[in-house]
């Protein structure tokens, strides 16, 4: 695979949207090519309906949550991830199975073991070159968050067991992640984006 | 477990929808409490969502069709079939794990340790009690059946495929699959279905 494979990772409010942008816009300036794209929902038409029905269901079971979490990773790895990969480009994606491994193992208690067995099919074992966890207090990206998602209603407990997981798979692999302090400034987090990207490029 | 849950497989035509309906006014008669259900799409609201998506999307890879279809099981599972079987009711569903096996296993060439992997969180190991399989030469199956699915279209050598994993699963578990001849008339395969289930009520 001639690309790079860049995933972001952390709870919502953290800025994970505007630093990819930023750092898109930087990455092309220097004349590459960059694909910005993002899960659940940008895995074509199916991933589509995929990230619509995750929305608008609220009281679905954890395991069916994960399973349509993850029909819709199957699906952006093999016609969107793969494709952009072999082409050469840098692909920044928001949020990939770190997400799911947080959010139900973590955050909804289903076993880690199971979520990566299903995972190691759903991915055909598709892994990030380098993966930015922007971590934050639950407090502040509650307060940051503007509140169009279900999971602001979580319980705070559920988002504290959400940071301690991402925390958790940061130090199982400490060659893949680098964890930001993401209460610092949007320019401080970028520059530490772009310093850590550098070497690779 | 209170109830009794007994499974319908085998492919399109081979009349598993007649012999629920016909066994269900038997079982009905005897006094017993019936619930008839079917995979996908009997999962509640989400899993109508789901099953129109896979009517709707023929072009999805085998890996997320089969994580679609658990998804589904894993919501039904747990808010028709459990429930159902706790309150002492027989169940007659209309497909289940099996079919996955069979179609997106032996026909669509998915490892079957990673289906059963998946399987083993999605139905949080329910097993059906009894699995009647309704075999029937392939060429018989396309031909009775009126080319309303997207698997009529699937080449003759898929549907071979098919019915020998089928028959590769019943071998596997004969004590609970019992294999019809579905070329049979309606009536001698609802006697077989009946004499077979009487010995369990």
């Amino acid at each position: 695979m001639a690309g790079l494979f860049i995933t972001f990772e952390g709870p919502e409010g953290a800025g994970k949207s505007t630093q990819v942008r930023l750092l898109a816009g930087w990455l092309r300036e220097q004349g590459r090519a960059v694909l910005t794209t993002r899960e659940p929902g940008d895995g074509g038409a199916v991933g589509a309906e995929i990230r619509r029905l995750l929305l608008h269901h609220h009281d679905m079971t954890p395991e069916a949550e994960y399973l349509l979490y993850s029909a819709d990773r199957a699906e952006h790895v093999r016609t969107v991830l793969r494709p952009a990969l072999e082409r050469g480009e840098v692909v920044l994606c928001d949020r990939y199975l770190d997400s799911s491994l947080a959010y139900q193992g973590y955050g909804r208690g289903l076993p880690l073991g199971w979520l990566r067995a299903v995972a190691e099919g759903a991915t055909g074992g598709l892994k990030p070159h380098r993966t930015f966890l922007l971590d934050l207090p639950p407090e502040m990206g509650l307060r940051r968050f503007d509140g169009r998602d279900r999971l602001e209603r979580e319980p705070l407990e559920f988002h504290r067991r959400l940071r301690e997981g991402y925390l958790e798979l940061a130090r199982l692999e400490p060659g893949r992640f680098v964890v930001l302090d993401a209460t610092q400034s949007v320019e401080a987090v970028q520059q530490s984006l772009r310093s850590s990207l550098a070497p690779m490029l």
